[in-house]
């Protein structure tokens, strides 16, 4: 079998073997459904709950409750569908929010609420001078934005945009999607400020079925599922005490790891920007996001090719790359990257690659491989 | 470590050793993202339509489409959000649902939709007389009513109800909850006649956090959760695939072993009801099914006890049962116990016993242990 470099892990990530394992030895001490009423019952709650406060913990979260969901997505569109928000009021999104934000907050104008995008800069960080008008002038409920983009690994600077709105209006409720921070950058929810969080195992080598939504004391939330009760009332379903565990021991794992892993994706990034651009035709090539972007993400648009044909090209070799996030990859742009003022054509031209600190990659021959496709593309681009 | 007599398989059940070992097999095979464009996603997308349509065949289902989502609740949900129903219109349940489905459907309440529901008779079936009557004398846009009642295993004759509502108005969408039936009872979707159907894998030995919506061609629901478009469109998140093999895995284990199966459930339950038939007190024995009802689940009412207080009893002698389901096990009362027309105090001394062929029981000493305690009860019962 031919080597395979996977640069797609902001997409999702390959699970560690040891925690299937994890799961499987406690399924064996105990699989019991945490709400039924006997002894393992209430052990096996009792297990979920401390779950629940160590991953509350390396949030920094103490201010709040953690709530298990089946995914990122669930725990946004719980937040869209369950929030307080009258007619008359607006959401805040930024341009550069995941589709789980993006298309649950648009769908709240069928009920007449007035949903605002705010631009991105060119650095892929929202404008925040547009954001203070629409603070000032606009009445709003609930503002979303991303804590480090999906598509660029841009980081907004939560703290600062969530104490401008605070410091307007108090009573805003601020949400932040983390799925690619939580364990990939330092932060602190009680520091942030922030009222919802949402975080997600699956991009940190954790399985698919079980994420998390943060909720700040005091802030309410609506229900998205209905039924037995379970989650103090707020999450029904019963409850996923192999994946909660899981997702701990995935969360400790990129915690204990974290400087470690911050240095490698950095020198794997930081390499690959310097040999990419020194490759033929890399006056082509721009990258989107500026050096304080995360480490784990590196997003580039090569003008007047296409993205796609070059992550074919590159699978071909061995190379897997995305041209976006993997949800927006059937889309015909990327809502992201044109708003930060990339031309049509650049939209286009855009691949991300994102990367595992805990996997081997020949940065040379990935280089090579790019240059040899860039080569062959830009020879039939007519300049 | 004293021996542990699992008695509420209807609950959740112990996932197989093997389906952990699976998962991490094709984990290990293939963790791609089914839904990025590289040949290994394309791979994966293949991998989890080939679990969609084994289960779907499993399910007799050809006319329609399985789509996976992460739990029973959310499927019940899903429906319940998603179903075009209008102001004017009547939604039938029947009084035996899962919470799921009955606090989905009364918050449709709140926006004008009238909701009824069915009561049962003694038998713990839907009583057709009053059905007949809500189907002539209602304008109904949906109906729901559970397969095999998850409280006391009694199987309704969903092919019979879709018949008599589709005769009166071919356009009423038919919902079945069949969470208890699936691998446990047999039917076939096509001749059930119904358009959409619930099923879930952790009550089938696989994993919490899939599930699946089966959705009859031409059947159209709003989808629930919103974001990157999955699931051809209807079910946004990232596809579950290592969760959807377990389904399948363990969807094609019980229909393997289905008529052992039967046979070895039919014997638990039938030797527990002719035993405790025979212990002192047992005059005071209800048993809430007839003999048509599922052999996975026995709910038993003493009446002037604590069904509380006998499974915390039994706890001690390491015999796990349930008040009702563990869903319901915080609530006051059972509700399908009561619309079947046991007084209060009967209700109120109800537990259920649900059982797996693949767990080994000690029946004289549960039935002895039962009788143990009950014997203490009874005898600080005022008569």
């Amino acid at each position: 079998m031919e080597k395979i470099y996977y640069l797609d892990n902001a997409s999702t990530t390959k699970v560690f073997d040891n925690i299937f394992d994890l799961m499987k030895a406690e399924n064996n001490a105990n699989f019991y459904n945490p709400s039924a009423a006997y002894k393992n019952s209430i052990l096996a709650k009792k297990k979920l709950d401390e779950a629940r406060s160590n991953i509350t913990t390396l949030l920094g979260g103490n201010g709040g409750k953690l709530y298990f969901t089946s995914s990122a997505t669930e725990s946004n569109n719980t937040i869209f569908n369950g929030v307080h928000v009258r007619v008359g009021q607006t959401i805040l999104i930024s341009a550069g929010e995941h589709p789980s934000v993006y298309n649950s907050a648009h769908k709240l104008e069928n009920k007449g609420i007035k949903v605002i995008e705010i631009p991105l800069l060119a650095n892929g960080k929202v404008d925040e001078e547009k954001y203070l008008d629409f603070l000032k002038n606009e009445n709003i409920a609930l503002i979303s934005i991303i804590h480090v983009s999906n598509e660029t690994g841009v980081v907004n600077d939560i703290k600062r945009l969530v104490k401008l709105a605070k410091e307007i209006n108090p009573k805003i409720i601020f949400h932040s999607d983390g799925v690619q921070a939580f364990g990939k950058v330092k932060f602190s929810l009680n520091e942030l400020g922030v009222d919802l969080y949402t975080i997600s195992a699956h991009k940190l080598y954790a399985p698919r079925g079980i994420a998390g939504l943060w909720i700040k004391n005091g802030i309410i939330i609506d229900p998205l599922l209905l039924g037995g009760g379970q989650e103090g009332g707020f999450r029904s379903s019963t409850e996923n005490l192999a994946g909660a565990l899981a997702f701990y021991e995935s969360s400790k794992k990129a915690f204990y790891d974290f400087d470690k892993n911050y240095e490698i994706t950095t020198k794997i990034k930081s390499e690959l920007v310097s040999k990419l651009g020194s490759i033929e035709f890399s006056k082509f090539m721009i990258i989107n996001s500026d050096d304080s972007a995360s480490p784990y993400i590196l997003s580039l648009s090569f003008d007047k090719i296409k993205g796609e044909v070059l992550m074919n090209a590159l699978d071909v070799d061995g190379i897997l790359i995305s041209t976006g996030s993997a949800c927006s990859s059937k889309r015909a742009g990327n809502k992201t990257l044109a708003s930060m003022g990339l031309t049509d054509s650049q939209v286009i031209g855009s691949v991300r690659l994102s990367f595992s600190p805990y996997m081997e990659y020949d940065i040379d021959y990935i280089v090579s491989c790019f240059e040899k496709n860039i080569k062959r593309l830009y020879a039939n681009v007519k300049r």
